[in-house]
């Protein structure tokens, strides 16, 4: 199994996205990225952009299949308004090439990355740093649960257990089930 | 000027629309119809549904604008979400082709099209039939909403007064600016 996962995390001000290519055991990054909308002031030109840049993604990178990380609540209705209208324009952009969607609540996105379903941003980050061989960059951050939503659908998939945290039956199962998320000292240039 | 106007009502189970051709004061309807999203179980294929059909009706109208129904509150979040995530794949067909989108709460709709806010769905159902000279078929009746939005835009582009409904400072004035909006009575055959 060879797949192109696109993972978004859209939010009506910072819509994040990463793409991992998976396959059996080996996951790699193609790319990672963010999408601006606090520059815009309208509402439609927003939406637009998200639709056209995911559009221009999904033609660039040509994914299997689209991962979203999705709250399932929210403040108010106006607000869960504006959401659910950014994770449709996002939805749309996929819909459009047939590309089947997933959506993951960000607890999960966390627990199937981290471990523990209330890990932080930087946590995840990290983490995720680690999986993917890549250095976290500032810039990361805001696309971290986007890639972390990818990487969550792939475990999903392929290893459905991991993903809903019931599959290793002690800490020791899951250190050796995932030998990449166990965090080795560095050794100090100063010691 | 002459326009397409292309009216939605976006829901999650049923997704009204109306086309019409306005130039000057004339206003001619060019289709309607419904998507009836009820008979898809998967939430995504109703999304799908949505994209895909008004993206068909686009390519084939190509309308100038886009007049959407659209309720600001509502129940409670979760209707919300959904609601917010079929508006946005609806709006996102338009978007694709760089179609202005404009909205309107269903009282203003009502408001433009009666004259009151509060007016049920026969009868803007009514009015819009001798407005656009059909006659009101009863599957016209989950399109009039769609419709409604289309006529009410083109009011509002056209002369944006009568749309806010404060053009008219009298009842007499209001109905010489609207003739069409004049209900006369019928000649009985029976007499």
């Amino acid at each position: 199994m060879e797949k192109i996962i696109l993972g978004i995390d859209p939010g009506t001000n910072i819509l994040g996205y990463g793409l991992i290519q998976v396959s059996g055991n080996s996951i790699k990054l193609l790319g990672l990225g963010v999408i601006n909308l606090q520059k815009y002031d309208d509402h439609y030109i927003k939406l637009q952009k998200i639709y056209k840049r995911l559009q221009g993604i999904i033609q660039e990178f040509c994914p299997d299949e689209m991962a979203l990380e999705a709250p399932f609540f929210g403040k108010n209705v106006q607000s869960m308004l504006k959401l659910g209208r950014a994770q449709g324009v996002a939805m749309a952009a996929g819909l459009a090439f047939d590309i089947p969607i997933t959506e993951y609540a960000p607890r999960k996105v966390k627990l199937a990355i981290t471990g523990t379903g209330t890990a932080s941003k930087e946590q995840v980050a990290a983490m995720l740093s680690r999986m993917l061989n890549t250095e976290a960059k500032p810039e990361f951050l805001d696309a971290t649960d986007a890639l972390g939503v990818a990487v969550c659908h792939y475990y999903q998939i392929s290893r459905p257990g991991i993903a809903k945290g019931t599959a290793a039956k002690s800490w020791k199962e899951f250190l050796n089930q995932n030998p990449k998320r166990v965090v080795k000292p560095k050794k100090s240039k100063e010691s």
